[in-house]
């Protein structure tokens, strides 16, 4: 195994997030699932817009957001997900960059424009994700750059990469070449309704070993084995993959690798402003904690850290230096 | 003097702000000026992007985030500004129509991208603004729409509609439908370097009548006279100008009408986080009163309330309702 160039390279939908804030009603007159993620044609992002009140824009996506706090963390990080030649992109482009992640990804030229993902925030922190694919149809094998993941420790990829239909085509082939190279493989189940679309190919790639780890929360573990009681999802969990790492919300989070089981509490919020990016921010940490070589408690409480910076400010990346942040908390990475 | 249809219109350049937290640094590296706007072509623009960190964007400009706070506080507000048909004019354009601005003008086609302010927030809240105008050049007279000039209570114009050359034609005529339909007309010096930039035109406007109202702060009322004493400064502004409000920061505001004179605390701040849009939260909160037939005393605390709300975050524009934090502290409008 030749030495890496990368310590975690991050695959999945490249997305600029419009925020805006909105009342419970809202989310009921709109017949939306609070808390869930729905897929949304262009003329339906249009239509929500003119029904929205003022939002502001950020960079997000699933997994540009892990790879923004990954190098907040100071981790050397890369990011591959498609975006068109277009003022979104280039703010996608430029804050991921900035950041110092490798993005190797080539845009989207005379296609659909870059994604965005409408996201509606109740007074309770919630977010309630509407997402427009646009350029992310258009991520294929081509774009896996081999030496990109062939010198990354750990390849992470979205769930979410399931539906656009040639991504998890290039889902695949990461893996593969990741596994060829000797490193290890990472998913994000990413939501419960996306677990319920793709449940049979999420376990398969568990039960096949094409995944190592794997990162979900209590109700995408729930959708995942259609059990209403969490217990009971974890060790099917702990029997189907070599180690994963459960968020439970307010109560932390809990790691399961073989027989073995570890459970760390949550960081206290004074207010949870804005829940958009906590899963994402705790992949980044517990996968900082996990390439430093430390222990899985501590790789977990990175985790919490980093999803607990996040949901006290609006928008999907950390707001200050996480490795600071760690170090603050007597955690240094 | 017939019914108005709204009680405030404003005019400026319709830009979307790129915000991004720097260090004193930068600025410094950067040569700077610390709290200041300068103007930039889309070269230096796009140069400065690659020097910055990562970012959020918010509909800005000065006048839109007085529109905007205008609409928060339950007034009827209308805009014009020019944007550009691509995806930062699809933003600046519904953020202010979500808040029930009226927003007649036609955006640019086929030329300049919608404006951008690449705006660096230091550790203290100051921001120093990088202004590229793009779409707002085009902004002419055949902008002014005379209905709605003619409908509203009073026009309020920006100091930097000075700096596209056509925008000053345009500015003189909504100054002359507002007086030709029996309105008022107010304008914000804007920034310091702007007054230095357009001094003996703005004192012309003053002194011919053209404007009825003066905003300023400390820095532009002291630019505009060349003196470093700002009660020199104010007392040259009252014989100027009919009517002025001039905001001293944590000190509050003072507002000089004739011979009175009339001074209002600041509210206290539990942090200055951003203090983009203090001044347009400042104005929309006085105009309010003033339209609202309010004291000069009340109107300029009801500003001073709005400047505190907009400091206390990242983006230039409310993010609560003002006329629900007005009625909160007592000044229910």
């Amino acid at each position: 195994m030749t030495e890496t160039r990368f310590d975690v390279l991050t695959i999945g939908n490249a997305i600029v997030d419009i925020l805006a804030r909105a009342e419970d009603d809202l989310i009921v007159r709109l017949g939306l699932s609070k808390g869930m993620m729905r897929l949304i044609d262009a003329a339906e992002a249009d239509r929500l817009y003119t029904l929205i009140g003022p939002a502001i824009e950020a960079s997000g996506g699933s997994a540009g957001n892990t790879a923004a706090g990954l190098a907040s963390f100071g981790a050397r990080a890369a990011y591959i997900g498609k975006i068109a030649v277009d003022q979104l992109g280039t703010i996608f482009r430029h804050d991921i960059t900035a950041l110092g992640v490798h993005f190797p990804t080539a845009p989207l030229e005379g296609g659909a424009p870059t994604a965005r993902s409408t996201i509606l925030i109740t007074p309770d922190g919630e977010r309630t994700m509407n997402t427009y694919l646009g350029a992310c149809q258009a991520l294929t094998e081509a774009d896996i750059d081999e030496p990109t993941v062939a010198g990354a420790a750990i390849t992470y990829l979205e769930g979410y990469l399931w539906d656009p239909p040639e991504a998890k085509k290039a889902f695949r082939k990461a893996a593969a070449i990741a596994h060829a190279n000797g490193r290890q493989v990472a998913i994000t189940l990413s939501d419960s309704f996306c677990v319920d679309r793709w449940r049979a190919e999420f376990l398969d790639l568990m039960r096949s070993r094409t995944v190592d780890i794997v990162f979900a929360n209590e109700s995408e573990v729930k959708a995942l084995y259609q059990t209403a009681d969490v217990p009971t999802a974890v060790e099917a969990l702990r029997r189907d993959v070599a180690l994963a790492a459960v968020t439970l919300g307010e109560e932390g989070a809990l790691v399961v690798q073989g027989e073995a089981t570890y459970r760390v509490p949550a960081y206290p919020v004074a207010e949870v402003v804005d829940l958009t990016g906590a899963g994402d921010q705790f992949a980044a940490g517990f996968l900082v904690g996990l390439t430093r070589g430390r222990g899985l408690t501590e790789a977990a409480s990175l985790g919490c850290l980093a999803a607990t910076e996040v949901i006290g400010h609006i928008g999907p990346r950390p707001a200050v230096s996480l490795k600071g942040l760690a170090a603050e908390y007597g955690l240094p990475v």
